[in-house]
């Protein structure tokens, strides 16, 4: 008796091509981004965005292993039961978020949101603007000669707190700009050396720019309060490329009001981030809406993973990138 | 008898502590921006902005050293006479501009205008416009799953044009960004291969990114035409961070109007830009009020250039960054 095919679930809206790379040796069942009745699957791709698979997960029967496309699955593992192993896609967002990062530092060194609206209102003449924003943000009254209209990232101190394949990436783009790299994360290690979540609120007043690239988990939700805000020096910069509630909103709309620090994030808590939240009008702060992941050379890298992980399953190899370890 | 010493005449506005480098075997001669009658100076270091430099000059008597403070001095040795050596400050922009040259580049790839406008209007959805710009810019219709909000450096083809201090600046910064680089200046070069400038029509089908980083002189005054335009490929993005006279303003406002290409500028002809100039609205196109060398640290490195000079004169040693060689 021929044993029956592994039944691969994946969104019905990949593209052509990219379904012809999944290997033969499966039956490929694609699924509607609005299911009906029950549909029987083995192995479940998810649609890259949560509120869509949790519309296609309540149809869904016998799925014992899920191979998300995104690198953060907390959505994932708090919708399926622990007897379901999860499996993420590491290093399919590295280069977006990494890139993202290395834009939203720059943009706020040369104030280009300011620029921006100078040029909506064709004003080059408003550009002395930037000489009081600096003034303002670093609480520096002292004469300028040029007048200053933008920053160098030369010389900073950046902290990056997270260095998993994101962080690192971040961090090689970021030494040819000549910067001081200092690295946090969950578990402290050398070569490089890494100093450990615990020693957070002694290395904030040393940094220039903080960047946030963790996953998000019970141990790092709200890790950015009031206190942490607090110890960063006037006028550096908040950056957060991993997940909306690592920091706590509230404290952050108070920092920025109060014009201590600057702030650019992808990612907010409650995202999306409804039109009268007062985050939208804080100062100092450049809001992307959750786009860093989202280049055209995403998909065939996440799609490329999941390919891996099936070739692997038929060769009866160990899965990678696993974060739930189910019974599969 | 004593020897007279060099009077070295710089702008009153520069700050005390700036000043105090400067050597003690001269005679400082601090000018007032609106200079009244004659003044005697020898070295003379021009405030950093010809508008300035323009109000200055006519008050000076016995001038044979100009010292400026930037890189750019064709304002300069258009207005004092051949006699006259000037020198620039060759590297004292490296920095800032390269960084504002990479701040442009991922500005643009990472649609910041349109989610800056997002932003201002606190409309989290309006993201999708981002799939529709992206569809616009590249022509390309193909159904995005998921959609595309952002674009990425890695893997572009980058043209530098102008391979001086910044230009091999800008190199280094792009280079773990993981893109394929292509040099011209006027001269060719081997190790690394630079192209003439006469290849540069041959090379711009290929480019992704063309970076304008060279000198404006008669050779170089209106470089970049309708035939060049035309021939980047649909979608590309044009960097002015060198002088405006280098691209026709005319041709760059059709090419833009027309959706072929995008642009970020730095510099623009004329300068400043006036409030109904028709470049101000072009789509794709992200404008900075000539901001890109007026950081905090300028001042300071372009003053010791200044100050180097003077050591060398003191010494009897032959004056560097000579862009017209005087009687002096």
């Amino acid at each position: 008796m021929k044993p029956t095919m592994l039944k691969v679930g994946y969104p019905a809206a990949l593209s052509a091509d990219l379904v012809s790379l999944f290997p033969s040796g499966v039956e490929l069942v694609p699924l509607p981004s609005k299911p009906e009745g029950e549909i029987e699957v083995d192995f479940w791709i998810p649609p890259p965005a949560a509120v869509l698979g949790q519309r296609v997960w309540p149809h869904l029967r016998g799925v014992s292993i899920v191979q998300s496309l995104m690198a953060g699955t907390e959505w994932l593992t708090d919708m399926v039961e622990p007897s379901v192993t999860v499996c993420n896609a590491q290093g399919a967002h590295s280069i977006s978020t990494a890139e993202w990062t290395l834009s939203a530092i720059l943009a706020q060194l040369k104030y280009l949101p300011l620029y921006h609206q100078l040029q909506q209102q064709s004003d080059w003449a408003g550009r002395r603007a930037a000489s009081a924003a600096y003034a303002a943000i670093h609480k520096d009254d002292a004469p300028q000669f040029p007048p200053v209209l933008q920053e160098e990232l030369h010389g900073k101190r950046v902290l990056i707190v997270g260095h998993g394949d994101i962080g690192k990436y971040i961090e090689k783009l970021l030494v040819p700009f000549g910067v001081t790299i200092t690295r946090v994360a969950r578990s402290a290690r050398t070569q490089p050396r890494v100093h450990p979540v615990d020693a957070l609120d002694s290395l904030l007043p040393d940094a220039d720019i903080v960047v946030l690239i963790l996953p998000h988990t019970p141990a790092t939700h709200g890790l950015i309060g009031a206190k942490q805000l607090a110890l960063m020096p006037q006028g550096a910069l908040l950056v957060n490329a991993a997940r909306g509630p690592i920091v706590q909103t509230d404290a952050l709309v108070e920092a920025l009001n109060a014009g201590h620090i600057r702030a650019a994030l992808d990612v907010t808590d409650p995202e999306p981030l409804p039109a009268d939240h007062p985050l939208w009008k804080c100062p100092n702060l450049l809001i992307t809406p959750h786009v860093a992941g989202s280049t055209p050379q995403f998909s065939p890298r996440a799609v490329q993973i999941a390919v891996d992980q099936l070739n692997r399953l038929l060769k009866g190899e160990p899965l990678i990138y696993v974060v739930q370890q189910g019974k599969a």
